[in-house]
């Protein structure tokens, strides 16, 4: 097997970006990118993307409208999906663009417009992401999965309204130290606590923002990247889970097995455990999510994820930091985008580049999370550096 | 770059499967490709599913219907996209999880289930696999742009709507022969040139069809190939080629430059060029486009594609016997699962194993093409079987 670096980054402010349409947000992360690393996109030789909708595209085939916008035709590239996780997967399958030898630079890049259509519209389309026969017809939309899975969590192991809060005063904390974030204002636990219920137990600020944006990776065969970059990120631990389409037919609410089976073969690849992670980011879609996703992760005993970020220990200094970019809480969920925006942003904690306040330091190991829908997919990359 | 091969094949009945859902559809091709093999699901390591639209699936991530109905959780299952392509990026993703060493047995299911809406909201569905901003809105959908092609094509070269009527006698021919095929009937020159004319010059039988069903092939590496089959077929060459989003920025409207591009990198890959095919299927989504697509592949000089057909040179016992299986004219479009279907036929043509009157004698090496929306995308395979 082939080694595969990260040896490009770059990514579009998110947020309700008015200013610029699906493709030209994927021209400013792919700029951004290939000015990273000082490559020509006549260099690059593949690329992969990600657009997690048609329905919020407009279109059949929307990853069409990135590879001619940024001029990339005749090159092959194709689209990758799995909803919330399609980003991803665009990584996953540009790792095996590289390991595989057919290509020794690809470009990975994910994308997506979701405010030109007003909120509820977005909810109904994500909400087709369940079951879409059983579940959604009957009025099942995201919030109400979640809000089933903190039930469930609160019931069996006394998890709290004020430790889901927990997580989102701290991803609103890092999210106003990234420029890059779509909501940068940090909050109080009261304020969390007292908005507005969504899907009991879960209130506004419980719940991830709607955002677009765009972001993009260089991947790189060990030849390459060692030429392009002096401490290139390696890629070295992929794992991809699935799960049942109905949250009807799990066994346990508590747990995403999509993401416990894709750790294990994360870990299991790059050879190391959750001890060892210095840094990660995980898909709080919602803030339980980000509970179950500790859990799932071994990050911590199952049910001891709400103490653990009550007691700061997800916070920088703490036992591991995680979304110290914001998470999809704070920084944005642009959907198609979430999973490359992840990889970027461990590579940049890792090369200890990430804003200050908000750089874990000394990040050698580092690991993104990401779900799609409620769990039918989940993604978990583990990235390392060179020793110095 | 390892060497990957083709050791199970399966499909469902194409046709108005108004029995079958997606996930039905999908569960026939996969049970009957196991079977084809004698595998069990699983020995099934990972998944790569096509299905090209979200909006004839009522469902956003629609590749977990598939992955949770053949009971597939919790291993790796990803969706792959690009129209009418789609297939073939699942033909392509799947070699890249086998080639790069991530998995030795790799699963590649296509499916679409088009007749459940109305066939002009089909039509308009995939009218915004073209450009969508500029052209789609307008007025423009496939049999329009399709049209255009052969205005063009008739202008420059003197193709004849005979000739184009003659792929589709061919196509008809064949896909009477095949079992799978949606619409099993002959018929003639007389008929096809008089029948009602959709977008001039193109006239009923100068369409493909709008088609349910699902295609399946199992991947496997060179070891596991070996242990499974006496005498698996490999897949040599892999090219992927895009196309500009608008057909207004094409220089050449008679040429498909992704496919140029795809046909340059399979046939490089291979190390054969198309004196060397015994055997192919093309994307004859309209006639004028089988016509294309011999001309783009290098059967024949630029121009020269309608007197190719006219001389039936390209029956079996001509010069290079194409879409010998009815080809999307006949056996039908399934959008997402064309691209598989074709894997499945070029299989069983090296394998021997097509049916009476359409097996093309000693096949040894087989070719797919396939577009995606008018050449935004299109894939070129090339597929060989060992010397006895």
């Amino acid at each position: 097997m082939g080694h595969v670096a990260v040896v490009g980054i770059g990514q579009s402010r998110f947020g309700i970006r008015s200013d610029a349409s699906l493709r030209e947000l994927a021209f400013e992360a792919v700029k951004a990118c290939l000015e990273d690393v000082g490559v020509q996109l006549a260099e690059v030789e593949s690329m992969v993307v990600s657009v997690a909708s048609d329905e919020l595209s407009f279109a059949l085939q929307p990853s069409a409208q990135v590879t001619d916008y940024i001029g990339f035709h005749p090159k092959p590239s194709f689209r990758v999906e799995a909803a919330c996780a399609s980003g991803s997967m665009a990584v996953r399958a540009g790792w095996m663009n590289v390991a595989s030898g057919l290509a020794d630079l690809v470009l990975v890049v994910g994308a997506e417009k979701m405010t030109e259509v007003p909120t509820p519209i977005a909810t109904e389309v994500l909400g087709r992401a369940g079951d879409s026969l059983w579940e959604y017809p009957f009025g099942m939309t995201f919030p109400g999965y979640y809000a089933l899975i903190a039930q469930a969590h609160m019931a069996k192991y006394g998890t709290t309204e004020a430790q889901l809060a927990a997580v989102a005063v701290k991803n609103h904390y890092y999210g106003a130290l990234n420029p890059y974030a779509h909501m940068r204002k940090e909050i109080t636990l009261e304020k969390a606590l007292s908005s507005f219920v969504v899907a009991s137990p879960l209130k506004l600020y419980d719940c991830c923002l709607i955002s677009d944006g765009a972001a993009a990776i260089l991947l790189a065969s060990e030849k390459v990247a060692k030429r392009l970059r002096k401490n290139p990120i390696w890629l070295r631990g992929l794992g991809l889970g699935t799960g049942s389409l109905s949250l009807a037919h799990r066994e346990d609410l508590t747990t995403l097995g999509a993401s416990v089976e894709a750790a294990r073969q994360a870990y299991d690849m790059a050879g190391v455990g959750p001890k060892e992670i210095d840094v990660a980011v995980v898909h709080d879609c919602f803030t339980i999510a980000e509970i179950v996703a500790y859990e799932d992760l071994g990050f911590c005993p199952k049910g001891e994820g709400g103490p653990l970020v009550e007691d700061r220990q997800t916070y920088i200094g703490g036992r591991i930091p995680v979304n110290v970019d914001g998470g999809l809480k704070s920084k944005g969920h642009p959907i198609g985008t979430t999973g490359v925006s992840m990889a970027v942003e461990i590579t940049k904690q890792l090369r200890g580049e990430a804003e200050t306040g908000r750089q874990v330091p000394n990040a050698e190991i580092g690991l993104s999370h990401n779900v799609g829908g409620n769990g039918q997919h989940a993604a978990v990359h583990v990235f390392g550096r060179d020793k110095e």
